[in-house]
C-alpha cells in the first residue's frame, strides 16, 4: 500500500473556526490524541501571531512525548525586504523549535500586488529565501501555497513558478491551497496532474468546504499524484471549515487502499478521537457526521431493517467497527416488526410467539409518534412501552396528584415551588419543594418523595432536558416534546413526555425516568425494594 | 444554460433521519417553501407505508397549490407474484393522486435473490409490470433503482437491464441510487458514462453522503450527463443523509453553469429557505454549512477587512448575496457601534451625536448576546432596547405581579391556571384566566386584562412559540430561550426571553410583543391610548 502523509491542522486552522476557541491545555490534549490515532504531522500553531501559541510549542518541549507525529510550527514567508536571517517571524518559528516548519506564501500574482504590496520578482525571492534559510537550520520544510488554484487560473506560469523557487530552495513539500474553498474536483485533478508533472518534490493538497467539495478535492487530488493532505479532525476550520480528517482518512485507507495511519490497528480509534475532539472544541455533536457520528450507521426504514439484520453488508458501505462505530437499528413509524423484534432481543425481552402482541406495540408506537412521541431519542421510554406490553412492568410508585406554581411578585423574582403527592407502598407521600424553575421544583419534589423509599435516587440525576414544540403555528397553545436525559454515573437513559402543557411533558419524562431507574438500571445490580 | 431536474425528497428521505419527525403540518409547510425556492420535483412521502404520509397526500390536494414544483409520491415495485392491477401498494401511489410517482426497485442481483427472494427474471418482471400500469393510469414514473453502484459493479449486466426494463416499458426517468454512499467519485462517473451511453430515457442520480462525497458525486454525474439530482435541504435522510441540495443547488447553477430553478431570481432565497426547513425539522442550526451557514462568509478582522471591502471576489469564492447569505466581518468595538447606527436608521431611532450612548447599547447587547439573548430572530425585542436607551419608550403598563398554576389531580388532567395583575394608566387590573398548558393561559390573563384598555389588542396574536434550552449539561436548572411570533394579519414581529425559568422567559417574550404592538405597529396607523 502507497504511503500518504496526513497534516493535521485542527490546533492551526481548526483554531480559526468561529467560536473555536482552545486552551493550551486543551491543545496539548488534542496533539496527544492526534499521535495516538497516529497522525504523521501536527500543525500546533502560528507561534508568529499569538502569544497563545507560543506558549504552546513551549510546554510542548517539555510535556508532549508524539510516538508517531511530528509537531510543526506554521508561518510566514520572510517581511518584503529583510534578510531571512534577521525576520521576526522566521526567529519564532525557529524559536519554537518545532522540527518541521509550515511557510506560507502567496501564489497569486493578484495578491502579490494588492495585499503584499511587492513585485512578482520579490516574493519568489522571499520565498527561496525562507525556505532555504530554515533548511539550513536543519528544519523539514512544507512550503504553503495559498491560493493556489485561484492563482493558476489567472496565471499559470506564475503560480508554478512559486513551487519551483520553493523547490529549488531545498523544500521538503508544497502544498497547493484551495484557500477560498471555491475550486471544483474536476478543476483541480486537472492541475494538480501538471504540477505533479512538473515538479521534483512531493506534493500536498490543502482544501476548505466552501462548496461542500473539501473531501473530495482532497482524495481527487491524491488520485492525481498528491502524497500529502491536511485537514482537521471533524472539519473544523474557517467559514465553512477545512477538509475533514474523519472522513478524508477512512476513505483513503478503507476504499482508495493508501496508508495513512502506522498500522491497520490505529483506524479503530477514528471515532473515539474524533469525538474526543468534538468535546474538547465544545462542538454540538454532529450526530449524522460520516463514518463517525452517533447516526452513521444508524438504521431506520423498516425495509433495509429486516436486511441488515440477515446481511449487514448490504446497507453499510463499510463495517462500523473497522472506524470504532457502532450499528444502531431505531424504531419509528416508519418501521416494520422486524425492527421491533431486534429491540426485544436488545431489551432482553421475549417476543417470540407473540406475533399478535407485537402488532399491538407497533401499532401503538406509530400513534404515539403521530401524537408527537420520537423514541429514537427515548430508548427508556421505548423499553417501558415493551415491558408494560408484555408483562414486565412493575410500578414502584404511583401519582395521586401534582402541581406546580411560578409566582413574581413585587420584587420581579420568579418563584417557583412543586408539590407532589404519590403512592408509594401503599403509603401516602405529600412533598413540596422549590426550584430555579417549575421542571427543577417537580425534580426536587418527587426525589425528595422518593428517596426516603429508594434512597439509591440519590446516586441518579438529570444532565439534559430539551424542549421542542410541535406544530408551531399553534403558538403557546401548541403540543411539546421534552427529552430528558439521566445518569447514575454509570449507566445513561433517555426518557421522554408530550404534551400540549410543558409541565405536563416534563413530569411524563421525569416520571418515566425515575422509574427506568428502578426497574432497569437498579436491578442489573440488586433489586430496588421499599426499604 | 443547459437544464438539470431537482428532486427534493426532504420529506420522504429526509425523514429517514435519525431525529427527523415531522407533522402533516410541517410537510405542507415545507413542501410550499421548497415549491418558492423553485424545485421541480418534491417527493412528499411514502404513502403506503404509513397513515401520516398518506394524510399529506389527502391534505395536499386541497391545500397545497404548487406553482413551479410537481407533488411526487414514493413507493415499491408489485409485489411478486400479484398483478400490477391488484397490487395494494401501486393501488395507494394511484390514490394519492400525486402526477408523479418515484418507484423504487433492485437493481443488485444480490438483493433480488437475499432481500426480495425472487428469481432475477421476475424482478425484471416486477419492474416492468408497474412502470408499464402507472404510465397507462397518465402517472409520469421516476424508476429509483436501488443500490445500483452496488449492484453495477457485481453484476453490470443486470443492472442494465433492471433499467433497460423500466425503459422499455415507458418509464419517464432511471434514478441511477448509491444507497449505501459508499462509491466514490471516479466510480460514479465512469458507471453513469456508461449508462447515459446506454439507455434512451433521461438519467437521474440520489446519492448518500456516507464518505462525506454526495455533494461531489452528484455533480460528477452531472458532468457525465445525468440531468435529474435528487437530494435533501440540509442534507438530512438516514444515517449520514442525502446529498445536500443547499450546496448541490449553487454549484449547479453558479459553478457549472446549469439552469435547475426556474430563473436566476431564484437562487436568493437559499439561505432563508434552507434554515427555515431546519427550523422546522428542529435541527440545531449548521453555522459552517456550505452557502447558507451563518460562519460561510465570516472573515476575520484585520488586514482582510479592508481588502475584503476594496475586493471581495479575491477572498470569497461567490458573492453571498447570490445565494441570500450575508457577508459578516469579525467587528471590532468601532465597527460595531457603525453596525448599531445602520440598525438605528432602520428603526428610524436618530443617534447623531449620540455616540456615548451607542456605545453603552453595544456593552449592553454584548452582555444579553453573552446571557443567551439572540437578537437576529427577535428584532421586536431589539427595538425596544434602542427606544429605551434613546428615551423613546413608553410603557403602556406594568407588570405587578403574575402567578402561573398547573395542576393534576385525580382526574389525571392537567389543569392550568394564570393570574396577572397590572398597573394601566393608574389603574390596578387583576385577572385570572385558563388554558392549554401555563404559557397559554398567561397568554389569555394578559389580554384579559389589557382589552378593556387597549381593545385593538383583540386584532393580533401569537403565531409562533419555540423553545431552546442553552447550556443543555445543566439540565432542568439550565437556562431556556424562548422566541414568540406575533401578527395582527399585516405585520410580523418577534420578541424574546431568556430566563433559568421557562415561565419566566416566556412571560418576558409575551410582554414584549404586546408592547411592541402597541408602540410601533398600532403607532404607525393611529394613536394606542388609554380608552
Amino acid at each position: 500500500m502507497e504511503r500518504v502523509m496526513i497534516l493535521d491542522t485542527t490546533l492551526r486552522d481548526g483554531t480559526q473556526g468561529e467560536g473555536i476557541s482552545l486552551t493550551v491545555a486543551d491543545k496539548l490534549r488534542i496533539a496527544k490524541k492526534l499521535d495516538e490515532l497516529g497522525i504523521a504531522y501536527i500543525e500546533g500553531g502560528f507561534p508568529g501571531a499569538n502569544p497563545k501559541d507560543q506558549e504552546f510549542f513551549e510546554s510542548a518541549k517539555k510535556k508532549l512525548h508524539l510516538k508517531h507525529a511530528k509537531l510543526t510550527a506554521f508561518g510566514s514567508t520572510r517581511r518584503p525586504g529583510v534578510a531571512a536571517e534577521t525576520d521576526e517571524g522566521l526567529r519564532v518559528l525557529l524559536d519554537s523549535q518545532a522540527p518541521v516548519v509550515t511557510l506560507v506564501g502567496k501564489a497569486w500574482d493578484f495578491h502579490v500586488r494588492e495585499a503584499l504590496r511587492v513585485t512578482l520578482e520579490e516574493n519568489l525571492q522571499m520565498i527561496s529565501d525562507s525556505v532555504a534559510y530554515l533548511k539550513r537550520q536543519g528544519r523539514e520544510v512544507i512550503f504553503d501555497a495559498e491560493h493556489f488554484f485561484d492563482g493558476y487560473r489567472h496565471n499559470p506560469d506564475y503560480a508554478l513558478a512559486t513551487l519551483t523557487a520553493a523547490a529549488d530552495a531545498g523544500v521538503d513539500w508544497v502544498t497547493l491551497c484551495d484557500t477560498n474553498g471555491g475550486t471544483l474536483p474536476h478543476q483541480i485533478s486537472e492541475i494538480v496532474r501538471v504540477v505533479v508533472a512538473t515538479l521534483s518534490v512531493p506534493v500536498g493538497i490543502h482544501t476548505h468546504n466552501d462548496c461542500e467539495l473539501a473531501v473530495a478535492n482532497s482524495l481527487t487530488a491524491v488520485r492525481n499524484g498528491v502524497t500529502m493532505v491536511h485537514g482537521t479532525i471533524n472539519g473544523i476550520g474557517e467559514r465553512c471549515g477545512n477538509a475533514n480528517l474523519a472522513s478524508v482518512i477512512p476513505n483513503l485507507e478503507l476504499k482508495l487502499e493508501k496508508r495513512c495511519l502506522p498500522s491497520s490497528d490505529h483506524l479503530v480509534h477514528l471515532t473515539e478521537i474524533a469525538r474526543f475532539i468534538g468535546e474538547i472544541a465544545n462542538l454540538v455533536p454532529h450526530s449524522y457526521q460520516p463514518f463517525v457520528g452517533h447516526s452513521a450507521f444508524a438504521h431506520k426504514g423498516g425495509i433495509h431493517v429486516s436486511a441488515i439484520s440477515r446481511n449487514p453488508e448490504t446497507y453499510e458501505h463499510i463495517r462500523p467497527e473497522l472506524v470504532g462505530n457502532t450499528r444502531r437499528i431505531l424504531v419509528s413509524e416508519l418501521s416494520g416488526v422486524s425492527n421491533l423484534q431486534h429491540r426485544a432481543e436488545e431489551f432482553g425481552v421475549d417476543v417470540r410467539d407473540r406475533k399478535e402482541e407485537m402488532r399491538q406495540l407497533l401499532g401503538e408506537i406509530k400513534e404515539l409518534e403521530y401524537q408527537g412521541y420520537q423514541f429514537e431519542g427515548a430508548e427508556a421510554s421505548q423499553e417501558l412501552l415493551f415491558l408494560k406490553r408484555f408483562g414486565q412492568y412493575e410500578s414502584f410508585f404511583d401519582v395521586a396528584a401534582m402541581r406546580v406554581e411560578a409566582t413574581m411578585l413585587d420584587d420581579d423574582a420568579m418563584h417557583s415551588e412543586a408539590i407532589v403527592k404519590l403512592l408509594v407502598g401503599g403509603q401516602s407521600v405529600h412533598t413540596v419543594a422549590e426550584g430555579n424553575g417549575p421542571v427543577n421544583a417537580l425534580d426536587s419534589a418527587l426525589r425528595k418523595a422518593l428517596t426516603p423509599f429508594y434512597p439509591i435516587i440519590e446516586t441518579m440525576h438529570l444532565t439534559d432536558y430539551k424542549v421542542r414544540v410541535l406544530d408551531e403555528k399553534d403558538a403557546t397553545a401548541a403540543k411539546v416534546r421534552v427529552l430528558i436525559e439521566s445518569t447514575n454515573g454509570f449507566d445513561v437513559w433517555r426518557t421522554i413526555g408530550v404534551s400540549e402543557n410543558v409541565i405536563e411533558a416534563s413530569w411524563e419524562a421525569l416520571v418515566d425516568s425515575v422509574m427506568y431507574f428502578l426497574l432497569r438500571v437498579v436491578r442489573k445490580d440488586g433489586a430496588a425494594e421499599v426499604s
